[in-house]
């Protein structure tokens, strides 16, 4: 559990994980690969970051909902596989901001969610990234966050 | 040719695979996963679904595109395997749905591409999933589906 | 080196590698698969191709970028492989085009990303594809491209 001691030395909690709310399973795994639905910024069943990012929402506010996903994926992630230290390597995430049309930041807001992984796995918690905007994210999100996680062999 | 049978007793037809509308394969492996192209609603090189989804174009209109673009995949899948018995598992979505702004229902359109593939393959269907929305696909297409499937080892 | 001397034969040049703008690694590597980042048109750590494409920006613009982009995700790899001849597929690539809203030519746009690759891969550089639009890149770019490529078990 030295995973889930770094995340409590960090000053972070562990969420209870989220209950699919569409026709997905949060994990699906192939190989050592586990790809993770998109990851979205709600607690206990309800939304808690919604709207577009740039006018009346601030940067500051999608950080903190890009923070939830990324939380609420490592909450997936432990109910999957019982012991977060399973995982070998953060492998790729894509982060898509809910964005009013000239709001260029996208990058920034996905910041939050990565600098959380390197904190916690160190230098395997460096990935590839894609931050994109959208028009309209599902039940109005301000934030979505999908990744691709490897697990030891011995696993 | 089990997963065929399926297919035809849940009343769907497996149409003829169409041709990339660009520089692209339809299906590319790599190990034992096929990564296939953004599938789109469209029946012997024609436009079936377009316009975006929420004010012209309902929630219904957009399920029937999102089950055209899956059929689509199950027939690329067919044309590059030859069997869809060597299928294993269905292991990611990307779901992009043509969205008017204010259109928060990308993950019910979403689902009636998960649930045929459900329907067909049962637990090996479930997979994991991303929907979002997008001011604008190529085309003017309602819904473009990408996806990740693992097949046998043995093939 | 053939790879490279092809790329010359072809009168392009290989760029340097650009500086990550934000919290990721260019590339990450997981068994014989590469996942990039979202590469962006710039040079130098300057943006090179901006703004939406379908009014002001043309499509010709947005294949100008596509070509820096894929260009970008070379020199990437060479930084990271030392020999671009360590590639052995082009996998699969997923292109993102800023897009003014009725703009529905974003697989042409795209098409010159894939024209580069195949060019210089041949039969190997054919890749699954998915190319969308967006109502908004990070830094306003006019195209990211974010790509999957295999290498050889050799390596």
């Amino acid at each position: 559990m030295k995973i889930e001691k770094r995340i409590e030395a960090l000053g972070l909690t562990l969420p209870s994980p989220e209950k699919p709310g569409a026709l997905y399973v949060p994990v699906k795994q192939s190989g050592n690969l586990l790809f993770l639905s998109g990851q979205v910024p709600m607690r206990a069943g309800k939304p808690v970051y919604t709207g577009k990012i740039g006018l009346e929402r601030s940067v500051e506010y999608g950080k903190s909902a890009a923070e939830m996903c990324v939380m609420n994926m490592l909450a997936a992630l432990k109910h999957h596989l019982g012991d977060l230290d399973k995982i070998k390597e953060i492998v790729k995430l894509q982060i898509f901001v809910s964005s009013e049309t000239g709001f260029d930041q996208q990058h920034i807001v996905g910041n939050a969610a990565s600098a959380i992984l390197i904190d916690i796995f160190g230098e395997s918690g460096k990935h590839a990234r894609t931050a994109i905007g959208t028009n309209q994210l599902p039940m109005d999100f301000s934030v979505e966050i999908e990744g691709i996680i490897e697990i030891g062999d011995d696993y």
